[in-house]
Formats: C-alpha cells, sequence, structure tokens
C-alpha cells in the first residue's frame, strides 16, 4: 500500500545556483595524484605547475640549411658589391664545433645545428653562390638573423603547464622538447553510479521490465567529463538492499550517483536509506530545476552523493550540470567556455522565475543567421529530446523566458543542421 | 656538401583553400567499419543512420506513483464535489495487468507501470485520499494525464543516431532504452608518423642531439582527432633507409604524416624519396600558410602523405588544420563547430594577401570585453607560442590583417585568462 507520509510531495525548492554553491563549498580539491608518462597525460589534468628545467634551446642553433657567420663581416655586402667568405668546416647534427670562427669565416650548418663560437648570423645556402672551399654572398646579415637564441622558446624556470590545465598534444610536445618524460595529474575522480528500482532490467536481459538505460549514459557521462565510472548495477525498491549497497559503494569513490527512487512517492525510498546510512546525508532535496526538480544533494562527510532521476532526460541535465561544478572543485580544473552559438528563437519561451530551466532546442543555419527552435516537451523520460535537439538553452532563475525572436546563447551538443537542405554544415 | 640544385627554393605557393580541396578530392570516405557494444563507443563516429527497432515505450506507462483510471469518470471532480473510485488491484513493476479496469473503478500504479486496459489516465497520489479501498479526489483529469504514451519517445523507424555522428553519453542512453546492444561505427584512421632528421634524439635519450618533440605531439593529436596513431619512429637523413621506412608504413596506415626534410634545403631528403616511391607522389609541395609553408601533400593511390615540418609549432598547425578535412571526408563526420569567441585586438596583425596566417594569440577578459593579444613571433620552432597561448587568429588569405582595436574570431585552445586578476575564468 502506498505510504501516505512519503506522499507529501516537495515543500520547497532550493534555487539551482545555491545548490551549485552548497556543492561547491562542501567539495575539496583533491591531493592526490599519479605521475604518469607524459605519452600517457593527453586529457589528464595536471596537478601542479610545471616549470622548464632548462633554457631551451640550451645553444644558439641555426633554424636553417646555409652557412653560420659573423654578421659583422658582411656589412655593405649587396648584389653590386658581393662578398666572399672562407668555409673552415661544417657543423655534425647534435654537435659542439670546436673551433672559434674569425674574420672573413664561416661554416656549414644545418636546421638544428649548434652555432659556431665568434658566430652570430646563418645565411640562407640558396641565397649564397658555392665556389670551392668559399661562398659569395650578395646580401648583408642582420645579427641573429636565421638563428634560434638560446631561452628564445623556454627560459629555465618558465610554466610550461599551469595546474589545472587540461594536457592536449602541444603540451606533450613542449614537454618533450625540455626532456620531461612525466609528469604530475590528479587522480581521476572515481564516481559510483546505482541504479534503483523494481521496474529496471539491464537494457541486454531479455526479460519483461523497463530497460536501465539511465545507468549506461551516466557511465559514459561521466568519462566524457575526465573521471572514471564505477557501475554498482541495479538495486531493488527493498531498503535492506538499498543501504547495503550505499554503504559499499561509497568506500571506494569520490562521488555516488544514486538514479531513481529519489522522489517523495511511494516506492522512493532512496532518500531515507541515504539518511540512514551517510552522515550529514540529505542536505538538499528538491531543486528548482526543470526538468529534475526531485534532485537531490547528500553527503557522507565530504563526499557527495547526488540522488537524480531515473527518468533518463532529468537525470542526464542534473547530473552534468552538477557534476561539472564538482569536477572543477576537485581538479582545480581550468575550464574551457562551453560551445555556445548566438541564434534567435523561433517560439516564445517561457519559465517561471525561481527555476532555473533546461530547455532542449534544435539550432539551424538559415540564411546567415541561426534560428534556434525549442522543442515541445512532454515528459522527462523523452530520451529522443537530447539526441534530436542539438543544444540546451539554460534560463536563468531571475528570468521569465525569452520571446519570439529574441537572441539567445545556446549551449551545443550536437553539431549545427542546416535548415535549407537537410545537410549538416560545419 | 650542400646541393646547390635542390637550394633553389620554393617557386611558388599553393593556396591552402586550394590544398584543402585536393585532400578532399583526393580521399574517399571509408568503408570499413567495427561492430562493438555501446558501452565502448563513445566518441567513436557512426558509420551508418541507426533506426528505431520499436516504438517507445512500448505500451502506456505512467510516469508517477498514483492510481491509473479512466479519466471519464471524474468529470466534474473538485474540492466541493469529491469523487470516489474503487481501488481493484495493484500493478507490478514490469507486468501486464490481466482486467480491463470499469466504470467507477481504478488502479494502484507506480512510476514505470504498465497502465492496465481501459485506464487512460493517472492522478498522483498525492492528489487524493485514501480510504480503506477506495480513493477520494478532489479535481479532474485529462486524457493521457501523467501518461508517457506509445511511440511516444521514438517510433519503429526514428532514427536515433544519424551516420557520421560522434557518439555521445546521450546517444548511448537512447540506444540501451531501444534495447540496441551494439553499433558499426567507422574503424579508426590509422595514421603513420614518421620523424626524419639526424639531428635528432628521442626525447627521452641522454644522447646529444635535439629531442623530437614532434613526434609525441602529433601521436597525440591523433588521438585528439578521433584517430589511431601508429609511431615509426625517427629515421636519419639517408636516401635508402627513408624510403624503406617510406615503403614499410605506408602499407599499414590510411594516411601517412612525415615530419622533417621537407623544405628544398640541402638535407631535405624527403621529397625526392617520396616520388621515388609513391605514386602518383608529391601533388603540392609548398603551401601559402604562415607558419608550414614548406608544408607538402602527396599520395600513393588514395592515401596521403602529408609533409610537415620538423618545427613543432609549423607541424602542428599545418598538421591539425590539414589532417581535420581529411577525418571529415573519411569518417563523413558531422562536425561540431569549433570553439570560438569574438574579442578586440590589441594591435594589429598584418597578413600578406594570399597567405593563410595563423596566429597564436592570447584571449583575455577585460571587462565585459574579450581583449585578443597577437604574441610576437620569432620562429615556427617556438613551442611555448602554442603552450602560453590560449586561440589561433586564422587570417583569410582575401584579407590584408586586422587593424588595431577590430573584433576578430579566434579559435579558442585553451581556457581563457583573466586580464584584471591573473585567473582563469570559466
Amino acid at each position: 500500500m502506498i505510504n501516505r507520509k512519503r506522499m507529501e510531495g516537495f515543500k520547497s525548492f532550493v534555487s539551482f545556483n545555491i545548490a551549485l554553491e552548497i556543492l561547491e563549498n562542501y567539495v575539496s580539491e583533491s591531493m592526490e595524484f599519479e605521475e604518469i608518462k607524459i605519452e600517457d597525460s593527453l586529457g589528464r589534468i595536471a596537478f601542479e605547475d610545471i616549470y622548464s628545467p632548462k633554457d631551451l634551446p640550451e645553444y644558439n642553433r641555426s633554424v636553417v640549411d646555409g652557412y653560420a657567420l659573423r654578421s659583422m663581416d658582411t656589412n655593405g655586402a649587396s648584389t653590386t658589391n658581393p662578398l666572399e667568405l672562407k668555409i673552415v668546416g661544417k657543423i655534425e647534427a647534435g654537435k659542439l664545433f670546436n673551433y672559434e670562427i674569425k674574420k672573413g669565416e664561416c661554416v656549414e650548418i644545418y636546421t638544428g645545428g649548434i652555432m659556431p663560437s665568434g658566430s652570430d648570423s646563418v645565411i640562407m645556402a640558396e641565397d649564397t653562390k658555392r665556389e670551392g672551399n668559399k661562398i659569395i654572398l650578395y646580401k648583408q646579415c642582420r645579427q641573429f638573423e636565421n638563428v634560434s637564441t638560446v631561452g628564445e622558446d623556454y627560459k629555465k624556470g618558465d610554466v610550461v603547464v599551469k595546474k589545472g590545465s587540461v594536457i592536449r598534444s602541444f603540451h606533450i610536445g613542449a614537454l618533450a622538447s625540455l626532456g620531461i618524460d612525466k609528469i604530475k595529474v590528479f587522480r581521476k575522480a572515481r564516481v559510483g553510479i546505482i541504479s534503483t528500482g523494481s521496474e529496471l532490467k539491464d537494457f541486454r536481459s531479455k526479460e519483461d521490465g523497463i530497460a536501465d538505460s539511465t545507468r549506461p549514459m551516466l557511465i559514459s557521462a561521466v568519462k566524457e567529463m575526465h573521471a572514471e565510472p564505477i557501475d554498482f548495477g541495479i538495486v531493488e525498491d527493498d531498503e535492506k538492499k538499498i543501504k547495503e549497497i550505499l554503504k559499499k559503494s561509497i568506500e571506494n569513490v569520490d562521488l555516488l550517483v544514486v538514479t531513481g527512487g529519489t522522489s517523495v512517492g511511494g516506492m522512493d525510498l532512496v532518500p531515507e536509506c541515504i539518511n540512514d546510512v551517510f552522515n550529514p546525508g540529505i542536505v538538499i532535496h528538491g531543486i528548482a530545476m526543470r526538468p529534475a526538480r526531485t534532485t537531490g544533494i547528500a553527503f557522507h562527510g565530504k563526499k557527495p552523493i547526488l540522488m537524480v532521476s531515473g527518468f533518463p532526460v532529468a537525470s542526464y541535465i542534473s547530473f552534468t550540470f552538477l557534476f561539472k561544478h564538482f569536477i572543477k572543485k576537485f581538479y582545480s580544473i581550468n575550464e574551457m567556455p562551453e560551445l555556445k552559438i548566438k541564434g534567435k528563437l523561433e517560439r516564445r519561451v517561457a519559465n517561471v522565475p525561481g527555476t532555473t530551466s533546461f530547455v532542449r532546442v534544435i539550432v539551424k543555419k538559415h540564411g546567415d543567421e541561426y534560428m534556434i527552435e525549442p522543442l515541445r516537451l512532454t515528459g522527462s523520460g523523452i530520451l529522443s529530446t537530447l539526441t534530436k535537439a542539438n543544444g540546451i538553452l539554460v534560463i536563468d532563475e531571475k528570468s521569465e523566458g525569452y520571446d519570439e525572436g529574441q537572441y539567445v546563447d545556446v549551449i551545443l551538443t550536437q553539431p549545427l543542421e542546416d535548415d535549407e537542405n537537410g545537410k549538416n554544415i560545419p
């Protein structure tokens, strides 16, 4: 029989922005790192500032194939007044040249070669004429022309990668050029995921029931957001079993996500179980957001537990927008701004002030403009609104919505569509 | 001795846009796919349109905890005119209910429960008062209120994932909800990478020489761009060895990148080797781009060979901007637009018309505006311009550049900087 007491509904909803603040205030920056090879660090987050251990280049080097010379010896050279220099040797790749060049002398050098002492400039081979042991040149050379000078790229002590940076390919190139072969990155945040609900079945199972699509989706969303998912499977609506899995899972994770059973309805046992097992337990239950207003946030010590709807769209929206803030604090991450696009609304979108709305929209190119079509929604269970949409319009709680024709910024989730011929455009 | 013939320099440079066109015209869409579990498909590219195999939901289902009823039975109900319905049973999760409900009857139902035949609406438990075997209700119910109807999410035959889509977490959720457990994705493009140059050493080696930072950087860049790198190491400036590695590597790759030795200077043996080994060989050598004008494009049959500079920045720019177009064609990918930001130039940037320039810039938040500071460049070997920059301003070959104070769109490569307090902002 449906328990009347649990049926009273949410008394009030906490502002989404306040929920974010509370989450951020509870979470501490992670102190755990791994030291890994730079080749394995792509997409990981730097745990500390990484400094250059030396000047780069360490020696003055030629950046062309040609002849290293003393620039002062070329003064006055021109097509009408060609000058001659004597070739006194050849620089071997990567080797120091044991001779100081003197007035009227030059040395054959290749790209990357270390400049011989005495020289301060390189003339490109194609700007000279070679005659036996001599070159003839027709132009003056500036000091350090075609020379990469000591410390020009990095000086010893320069920051090469800032703490909180997401490591990209050019960071790996820079680290390799400095001979740094390992770096410290944050240990990946471990995120446990539990689905609750007796109506659920694994999506591969042939049994009766509703395919649990939320869990595989959130597992993938965790991977998309620089973290490591831990799958705790489906648990039925049974207090004992829910409490067991909550106790077991919290030990090995930095954040726990519990989907389903988080409303205040009859079978929604999760909130009571969380309050029994965790301390301090639930801090927020009910967030003024649309969809996903049944979202809750609990803590066990400093570990957050996100209680999200079992409905796929609601769980996707609440998980991704809350988790983003967790991960930002956990890693001290320097995040890229979101990919947004400005477009013109095709019809009015209303908002109840006090509520933050996440409206799924289709962004289409139409002539020189982008048109924004809000999708008509029938329920937070409608996954197709996420796959058919290519953007999310976030409406702040202070806003009453937007009128038809108004320009709004939309977070892009998929490529744009071309209104005219149905083809996606870049 | 430096070979005079090779020293003549580039006679002319092909327009960057034409180079892209030629590359795209040569490359065919890949016909090779893998069939993989949906959980493994994150970030992979859909090989074909994926259709819904059934209506979703397959049955009308309740989206709340409450009582399933005939909406017509509630006509006229209000707080002053409460109505009674008799509870004739309870829906088990995931089970069909074997009874058609009649006038004045209702059935207890939970979120996700299959609607009993005869019923067309659900009243939430909290909107009723239960008295033994009866509920009292104080409001009328609309048809399909709190009901998710057959095919509301996906209809059989709907496209769930379009060909060329990058698979994201919500796609995986949608596929799971439809019971699709495997999908076809493009086999990853295999990209071979060869560094050439006797002056190079592996960046971990303690020997003399210049650390080969370009190869680990490009290997990571390939991973960032949906493809699989194959590392063919460093080969010295030796025709025989270069030809050997070219022959060996081309067999197992979809695209080959050769770094270094691609100019027309003395030790730049790569172009001749490529023309000897590959057919048709070099199609473009010298592209009107800055940096990286020594870039070349060759083909072996339909397989492209990108000849890029050994200088890290030049190689990064030419590789990423050319490879992007290869991958787009290879996968028929529907790409996200690039993350760009509009800002105001802090100083003039000149461009030689006919040349496409890739200017590294720092984008800073300054009050309500973004300011764009072009980095002063001393050479294409300067990796720090990529790690210090957070954006690239691409100047089209038609443009003479931009004036101080002009607004330009910049591709973001790293997070924004805050001018006022040095802190990165989101």
